[in-house]
């Protein structure tokens, strides 16, 4: 435990997960139900008697339930992507949670006002049931047989999830990139019990170079042998190579090249020349590549993996919603909604919160777009804490007058 | 074979690939001398009395000595990347040159005027030896045994080429990408024996994001346990996987964001909807790189595509020639230099083109840069072929007043 007196200001202090079973089966856009569900979660601030100051944050492709404050259990959680990842070891070796900057007394998502709650996804490795979960029908882990699920499944988890806690109405649903898609899709599913949502480094559907990338991702690990169909549980082989290659194209696709000219540049591992090998690093950028997937491959699932991955690009409002217009897609929507995006993101554009916003705007939806300028890509929307704070906290105020 | 009457204007008509062993060891920048040295080559075009009408065209990544005509051999070599890998079939189902569009008479590399010549590069698999070549040490391939080589091997090859075809002398040396590294190479390292140098999308240092792309796609290869060290040649078993991989890795950075937008969008294979699948292709983007890898493993071999991939990274002028400056290390030349950059292109961008050009200038040296604006990514210079026509025809015009 981090005595109180120890905590940096703003800090929620120290956090457990915990863990709830839903009551019933959830049903899957696939057309299955998966039963039994448990969910991982951890809230922050109190819960206000009316129990409307409930902020819901949905986490990223590879994130967890541990948003805020310094983790019970041994640091290394490491859910934060790219340059992001590297500082996140908070105080006494405790892990800081991926959105730390954010979430606080005082901070972005003000626990001194808000309720702030935050659960692992469906289909998650961190504590809600996913493929490395048992199968009951079974006695084994899902594996294969564990269904493709989408963002409107992972918000029906959340959804059903939040009824356990009798909460019904949200003042707001936040996220960023798959977490920002989580918000989109709360608003237009629920557009009665959501007051607004932060949608940030998001999109309302990938545009096909995303859609590549996280296809030749997918690729990487289910053509390692040791993948097995899925069905690495218990084998003793696990797609390690597969995932590194993975989370190697992940990484590139979070950095804008400029980020990586300033940090790395083209310096050698060895400073005196070049070593003449193939499969060993010899720039730093290869070195911190390298670096970056065997960490990630000690806390991340594959069969996780490739289902976020995958709903991640099947995500597609205007197709799923609209029949091919945004517009109509977001026509019920009744919340207000703020969407941030950074110049430097070219795996999630400006362009397509301008395109959210453009929709909004010609449905007469209440819709505010900031576009920060930022060197850092993609990662930005976990590195642009501070300038991000004063935009979501004007934001969130507005709701409460 | 194509009977003349049917060739399109401009065509070289029907091309054999030749074969000849240089006489003598190459030495290698690693340290290492290489023996015997077969180089596969083609030419196109007459070679003048004066022997002073030659251009050495390069090729890039993947490539091989078919740059123009039609080949006699069966067709598919499909050595052209990106969207350009899809157009080259010729006539009669005969394979038509990586560059044809780029050489043959009244073209760009004029053949009425130019004697053009073609080699597939040092460590190469399509006839020049490389790692899949018997190592006369051990009768068996080279594999892991063949050494890293450089840029600078791969022009030091072609000079001890060119030296038994009795051309001391080039008018032009010229490629794209790799290709344009090599002119570049061709120009600091023998100044006196080059006139000038048409240097197209290509670099004089590749930046950290393209270093951590090739990075990337090494990893795939050599992960694979069917690399086996390097030494899969006879196993068996080759590391399809992993090529596939790095083939679907290296294609989208050869592709534009707006290009693919364009081509693919985010259409789905199967019209009605999605079909909740981890390992298929559903969107069309998917189903092309499927089928890119596939058509690629069968014509390219893995150990020379991560040589060729060290290559790219390790190459670097202002480094190797300049102690880090690159006018220091472009000092020497005396080539006239033209440049071909395209707008779209991030894996070689523009910028670096503009560099060369500063540097060039710096040291008071003739040099033009062109910028062509055009949507298609790296690919653009294969795709941009009528663009870039009246632009080189005139460069070399100048070289013969």
């Amino acid at each position: 435990m981090v005595a109180p007196s120890t905590l940096p200001a703003g800090s929620v202090g120290s956090v457990e997960t915990r863990y709830l079973d839903l009551p019933a089966p959830l049903p899957l856009d696939c057309g299955r139900e998966l039963s039994p569900v448990r969910v991982a979660y951890e809230t922050y601030g109190t819960l206000a008697p009316t129990r409307d100051n409930v902020i819901l944050v949905c986490h990223a492709l590879s994130g967890d339930a541990h948003a805020a404050g310094y983790s019970t259990v041994a640091s290394g959680t490491g859910t934060r992507d790219g340059f992001a990842a590297e500082s996140r070891d908070g105080a006494a070796g405790k892990a800081l949670g991926w959105w730390d900057g954010m979430i606080g007394p005082g901070k972005a998502f003000d626990t001194d006002h808000f309720f702030v709650v935050s659960t692992n996804l469906l289909g998650g490795c961190r504590g809600t049931t996913g493929p490395s979960s048992i199968n009951p029908g079974t006695g084994r882990a899902y594996g294969s047989d564990f269904p493709v699920i989408t963002v409107a499944d992972m918000v029906r988890c959340e959804r059903a999830f939040l009824d356990e806690l009798g909460i019904e109405r949200l003042a707001a649903v936040a996220g960023g990139s798959l977490g920002g898609m989580q918000a989109l899709q709360w608003a237009v599913t629920y557009p009665d019990q959501v007051d607004s949502i932060v949608v940030i480094a998001s999109t309302h559907a990938l545009h096909p170079q995303g859609v590549a990338w996280n296809a030749i991702a997918r690729e990487a690990i289910t053509r390692d042998p040791a993948w097995q169909g899925g069905d690495y549980y218990g084998t003793g082989r696990r797609p390690d190579d597969g995932m590194s290659v993975a989370r190697m194209v992940g990484h590139m696709t979070y950095l804008s090249a400029p980020a990586l000219d300033g940090k790395f540049g083209r310096r050698l591992q060895f400073a005196d020349d070049i070593r003449y090998t193939i499969d060993r690093p010899e720039f730093e950028i290869e070195s911190y590549l390298d670096h970056q997937a065997e960490s990630f491959i000690k806390r991340f699932d594959a069969g996780t993996y490739v289902r976020m991955s995958r709903a991640l690009t099947y995500f597609d409002l205007a197709r799923q919603h609209g029949d091919g217009s945004l517009a109509r897609a977001l026509a019920n929507v009744s919340a207000r909604t703020l969407l941030i995006a950074f110049s430097s993101d070219w795996l999630y554009p400006p362009i397509a919160s301008m395109e959210i916003e453009a929709a909004l705007t010609e449905a007469g939806k209440p819709v505010e777009y900031h576009l920060i300028e930022a060197p850092y890509g993609h990662d930005c929307f976990l590195l642009e804490e501070a300038r991000q704070t004063p935009i979501v906290r004007r934001f969130l105020r507005e709701e409460e007058q």
